[in-house]
């Protein structure tokens, strides 16, 4: 069967654009689609890569132009912080947690997680929705999990065993690699694979898996809010 | 009317890509297409930004993944140079000053340019192709220059006057914003302009176009070669 393996951190925002469009084509492209928590600062470091904010130009390119119209073009609610870089290494933990104990919840986790960062409830600030003492009420949110599934996943996120995992995967993932997030590695039905980076490949994803490619909302239709001509 | 201007060196793979497909689209989008010949080398010098090959691991994925799946995806000749990055400040200055004598036939021109570098003639290697000393044989390919013209072209590429407008304006880009190419600056006939960087971009600039994408060859068909499943 087809699959896409998503390698990911919450902090990415080209990575919340990405996997907002995995999910929609994980139907009309009949994959599975399998989700992997990782640490971005661990690859960008182990690999030698910079945050494309380091080089000022490109934070600027990132910030005013590309990820407002990405964010338009894809319909993703989207609200950059206040501060960023954020340091979200207790979410990935958490989130490295619930793949082992509850992968049937990764999903939906993973849902609020990159919710928290890029749109936290209104008055509340990102850096405030990723502090672990606000993880418990947002891991119980529609009633996700219960209080004491929430709380054996935040003992069991803070465990050598899940930072150990977290660090050690990431690792390997520059050794198999990856340098940045979204990195994807697509599976075909012929049993061949490839990565691909950036949330700007579905386009050439779609040639190499022999699927159709109907733009950012999977069906063809135009994202609504086009700017006025 | 609307516009898209390329800022581009010819020494860019991704460029390249962008180049095809931006030739394409200019009937079906109709627009005008402006080239801005400039010397990357300077740009990411005076950007910070470095060349992704500096990156191990993004070296190998743009060579062994991205950029040979992207050449079968937009259908462009392409082999990666025995040698590169190549050094194509001549090439680039040549091009600036056709850009000042013959500007109608610049694209031709950068066609021939990107040809030398990315689809060299069997036997021919990148390196010596975008010698000075090809270029004479290079510019008359299909008449396009005279024996005459080319010799005030080959002598003006080198003089003070094209040596320093190059510089000039690939150090003005910079502080417009540029840190990389290809390098686009798109604009509506609402007079509104953007900045696009990259290749992959072509999706979400129509959008903001109010445009049509119809995949890299802008008809809507396929591809050729898709790989077998």
């Amino acid at each position: 069967m087809t699959s896409i393996t998503l390698y990911y951190d919450v902090v990415s925002p080209w990575t919340l654009f990405a996997y907002q469009v995995l999910k929609r084509y994980r139907q009309p492209w009949d994959f599975q689609l399998v989700l992997k928590p990782m640490f971005l600062g661990g690859v960008m470091q182990a690999s030698g890569n910079k945050p494309p904010i380091t080089v000022k130009n490109k934070g600027i390119w990132m910030n005013q132009h590309d990820l407002p119209l990405q964010a338009a073009f894809t319909q993703t609610p989207y609200k950059f912080p206040e501060t960023f870089p954020l340091n979200t290494i207790h979410c990935m933990r958490t989130l490295r947690a619930i793949a082992d104990v509850a992968p049937d919840k990764l999903e939906k986790a993973t849902d609020l997680f990159f919710g928290a960062v890029w749109n936290p409830p209104a008055g509340t600030r990102a850096e405030e929705a990723i502090q672990p003492s606000a993880f418990p009420k947002l891991l119980g949110t529609n009633g996700l999990f219960s209080g004491d599934e929430i709380e054996n996943i935040m003992k069991l996120s803070t465990s050598d065993d899940i930072k150990n995992k977290l660090k050690t995967e990431s690792g390997q993932l520059v050794e198999e690699g990856a340098f940045g997030f979204p990195w994807m590695v697509a599976k075909r039905s012929d049993g061949q694979t490839r990565p691909f980076f950036g949330s700007d490949r579905f386009d050439p994803m779609a040639f190499w898996l022999g699927k159709e490619w109907q733009g950012p909302l999977a069906d063809g239709r135009k994202p609504a809010g086009l700017p006025k001509l």
